[in-house]
């Protein structure tokens, strides 16, 4: 956030250097706005690029545009922080002292590089092969800190009270994008520097669809809404999602509700240091399969949650990442049953030394006025 | 939107097609969601990926994730629609059929598809060579028809008149954040269905640096603010600026805000059919320079604005593009001067047959209240 952090970004880029000194690795070119802000705690508007290079042997560089040169330079720890002009397709040129030396392998996040970028870098040195830094980056970013714990904290708190005024707030008649951006308000109010992704309400046949993003369509009491936000702190993503029914419900939609919450808690119980990923799918997957309603979960149980929205631990089939402490990952198994209704709860929990400890506290409670 | 308006994007579709036959290109595989939403209507959440496959001799093939095929069978208009499994590495595997009969070249939009989905592409057929499609699709989306004009006076509409509450609310020791999500929240309860970008209000030595996000910034008197947003309608964006002036103004803020002001006022009169697209920003920075301020404007005097924030044609040194009715782009020249303020005004306008209507509306007055 600010110079005097900068130990704390400095022993990340030593931890990531050490890593490319054992793969061989001269240079490393971050263009993840997450992964840039995990190194330099710098924050960008969204639609803007900056590049980290990190080499082995001189340390980092930051190439920002021109615009963020000035707010670089006071609050980035780096020293070396050059320019580039925007809104130009050539504006990777700024990187072309990084391949004088013959470098062989430079690494790059390839779930972000655009293969247009990718193709200019191929036009700065001749020859060099490139390697996926994702994974270990993924892996730094994996187990939290105390201090990302208390940003993950404060996150999951505002969107835990705001998803609290929207349940008191609902009525029929209301849009679903009222009741989103009224949510998002809220948490912007109470502090949040953004919004994790694009929050939706969804209700009645939106529901079940399901169209994950907010609609005009108006709520109609015996329908069930789904609202899924998240609020950012410091760059920390919260994600929480609750069920409503509105004004009433039927047998059939408590039924899968009841369902889904119960899965949701067997998942949660199982989160603990040296569990499988996978174990806390299987522990939600089972109790929906066993109630006849597994072609209605067509989704993954959980992910992972910081400074990106979605990373890693996936807790999905297969995953075998063993939970360790520190650890931040969503609970969501869900059930969507056309014509009657969705139903998933959602929250967020970090694996402690013991077990788990919730992080998201807004009431479970499925009709979204207190009785 | 729905299949009703079906022949719209067939047409559109049937264009590409058209293209592709002249460059013999066999296969276009289309990641970017706005070029999707261009040829599909189909809205997605920001987060969520699908792919629009088009072959030149078969025709598109849509492939969703499988949360949102039913919601794709019942709104897209192409008949062949392919659900792919999520949060799975391996989920590009469903385009495989694309590349069993001897692909020989492949259209992709470089600046979209990540290195990451490029190189999986590269495992499913042997020896492609691809070509970027994004100069034909940026020049297809540049003139736009009445209907998307629609859309964008609708949306420059919605951003105008929110524009226009938060003038009349600005007042000192009220934080940027707090209003620029006032904004967003007004957008929304008026029709927006997202915003364009991450709104900001930048306040005080915010405003110069430029730091381009709000913060917790309280606003104080004497202060330059601007509030940069937009609204997004069916789709299309909306963008503009405003400039205020914190209950007071010195005369070197004030001559600021009107050498910016009449840079822009000289822009958007250079904006007619025939006109390179660089005249419109020397239109802006002739004015600017020989104030002996061309020092504080960095960047481009406008943008193309459409189904994205930011798009063709760019107005900036040696842009060469030449007008045509119908491009709608901003107009946002601006002046950052260190300890003193900044001041942009931006506005976005549509080239028409006989020279250019505007779309936004709020009242370009520098001070925060209305007299």
């Amino acid at each position: 956030m600010n110079r005097s952090d900068s130990p704390i970004y400095a022993d990340r880029v030593e931890t990531l250097i050490e890593w490319m000194k054992k793969q061989d690795l001269n240079l490393v070119l971050l263009f993840d706005r997450d992964n840039i802000r995990y190194f330099t705690g710098f924050r960008l508007n969204r639609v803007v690029n900056s590049i980290l290079a990190i080499s082995s042997t001189d340390g980092p560089t930051y190439f920002v545009a021109n615009l963020d040169l000035n707010r670089a330079k006071r609050d980035v720890w780096i020293d070396r922080i050059v320019p580039f002009p925007e809104d130009t397709p050539s504006y990777l040129d700024a990187l072309r002292p990084l391949f004088v030396n013959g470098i062989r392998c430079v690494g790059l996040e390839k779930d972000t590089i655009s293969l247009e970028q990718a193709e200019y870098l191929r036009t700065l040195g001749n020859g060099w092969e490139s390697i996926d830094v994702r994974p270990f980056t993924a892996k730094m970013r994996m187990i939290k800190t105390d201090v990302e714990l208390d940003f993950l904290r404060t996150a999951a708190n505002i969107a835990s009270d705001a998803m609290e005024q929207i349940r008191r707030a609902i009525l029929p008649g209301m849009c679903e994008c009222q009741l989103s951006s009224w949510a998002e308000y809220l948490m912007a109010q109470a502090g949040a520097e953004g919004t994790s992704f694009e929050s939706f309400l969804m209700s009645g046949e939106n529901s079940w669809l399901p169209q994950r993003f907010s609609s005009r369509k108006a709520l109609v009491a015996g329908e069930m809404a789904l609202l899924d936000m998240g609020a950012i702190v410091n760059g920390y993503c919260s994600d929480i999602t609750r069920t409503f029914a509105v004004e009433k419900v039927s047998a059939e939609q408590r039924r899968i509700f009841e369902i889904a919450s119960e899965a949701q808690q067997a998942a949660i119980a199982a989160v603990r240091p040296g569990v499988a990923a996978k174990e806390v799918d299987s522990a939600a997957r089972t109790i929906i399969e066993d109630a006849g309603l597994g072609d209605f979960f067509p989704h993954l149980t959980g992910h992972g949650v910081g400074l990106s929205s979605h990373e890693e631990p996936i807790a999905d089939r297969g995953r075998d990442t063993l939970l360790e402490p520190g650890m931040v990952l969503t609970v969501e198994p869900g059930i969507y049953v056309p014509g009657v209704g969705a139903a998933r709860v959602e929250d967020m929990v970090v694996v402690t030394s013991s077990g788990h400890e919730l992080l998201t506290s807004a009431s479970r409670e499925l009709m979204s006025k207190k009785e």
